[in-house]
């Protein structure tokens, strides 16, 4: 927790909040914090500041709060993920909502087997929390959506062209020919198959919307390692675009 | 697993194996293979190929082996990492080496918990296990290396400078004002802190030895996202150069 994350009802006025249970437990056995010193906060979906420790016990803190500057920009890719096996998917969502992303949608495919959709792990306030980590995590409060699709068919011919809408179209797929695109990206929707990837068919409908396949290399990663070395390869290209810093030596 | 990875005492002559153990109840239970399959499989430090079962039952398997392709070349980064926690340890290990590592220096840091050198984890046949996982995941041969050296100044002053040798010298640092280098590089070696980041002497004293500080970006990540983050965005570099494909709009 790098960051003390605030919702509108932690307030009791203007600037000031009073926090009780598992971030209070952190603030006093973690952090360790004392009367008077100064936290990292941010109002969930708001701006980042600082929380002065006006008093502490075991019960509840009371702290004053000034946030004043934005959160990190979002990343501007969109994720396409074949739901992953439950007891992954807590940290996938987790470490997706640190690397920036800000739109994920969990999606049947072949391999995905059909009692993951079962999980008491996908019910919407276990996905919430595996977020708010994310952002704690990462110093950023912007929430991300999560939608959940079981039926890969109807979710590539009714949804999928409106989600991606104008973006770069990426379906990552370790036996592609191609490699992962090396030039700036404006926008980027990427979709990222299960353990054994998608299927020949799962390919097929993804390439009529466009969606090109490429691999990551030579080896096979898990999902969890290949969804975090995806995001943060092909991040590189999106901020360098967004920023507008790109260096490179012909 | 997806590659049979053999040692040399798995060969009871030239072209054949026998197989027990953890490996045959991954063949007969997540692979169910039957007798004229073929599975991918490997020697340790050796080639990549095929083995044919010829007989298997839950006891022992019997496979011929032909072996012609070499393992996918090497990572050019050398990862030198502050002792992880022991239960992020192993994961890291199986993510670094599925991405291609051959080279982990475990390093002590001021934030390091004494207490982790003493985790059973850092045994050499537990982590030993670890790598075999990771290539096994990523269909490679090659085993990393894992070096330990618990006191961060002697290993500093003593050993980095000729570790790093000719490659280029990076410490990801969350707070540094530079990001990560976008061009390409021959050879690198990456030092990545505890949670918390290494504390200001110590990234002097890396500094000493020509490591330029880089942060990611403005998000903080757990150090198991930052490793495979941080490799996989440099390895984007490093392959570029080495494979002298790098493609870029000016």
């Amino acid at each position: 927790m790098n960051l003390l994350l605030l919702h509108p009802d932690d307030f009791i006025n203007r600037d000031q909040v009073q926090i009780r249970g598992r971030r209070l437990r952190h603030i006093n056995s973690v952090l360790k914090a004392k009367t008077g010193d100064f936290l990292k906060a941010g109002l969930l979906d708001g701006k980042i500041g600082r929380a002065e420790v006006l008093s502490l016990n075991r019960e509840v803190a009371d702290l004053r709060i000034e946030l004043t500057e934005p959160p990190p920009p979002p990343l501007a890719l969109k994720l396409i993920l074949a739901l992953p096996r439950p007891k992954m998917l807590r940290r996938i969502l987790q470490a997706s909502t640190s690397l920036g992303i800000k739109q994920i949608h969990l999606i049947g495919s072949w391999r995905v087997e059909k009692s993951y959709w079962q999980s008491p792990f996908l019910e919407p306030d276990k996905i919430h929390e595996q977020l708010i980590l994310g952002l704690e995590q990462a110093i950023d409060t912007q929430l991300p959506e999560v939608h959940l699709h079981p039926y890969f068919k109807p979710f590539v011919e009714d949804r999928l062209d409106a989600i991606a809408g104008d973006t770069t179209r990426l379906v990552a797929h370790p036996v592609a020919a191609h490699s992962l695109p090396a030039t700036p990206l404006t926008g980027l929707t990427l979709a990222i198959g299960p353990e054994g990837g998608f299927i020949p068919y799962e390919i097929e409908k993804l390439a009529e919307l466009g969606f090109a396949a490429a691999s990551l290399g030579p080896r096979i990663l898990t999902v969890e390692v290949a969804v975090s070395s995806l995001i943060s390869r092909l991040a590189s290209n999106l901020e360098s675009s967004s920023q507008n810093t790109h260096t490179c030596d012909p």
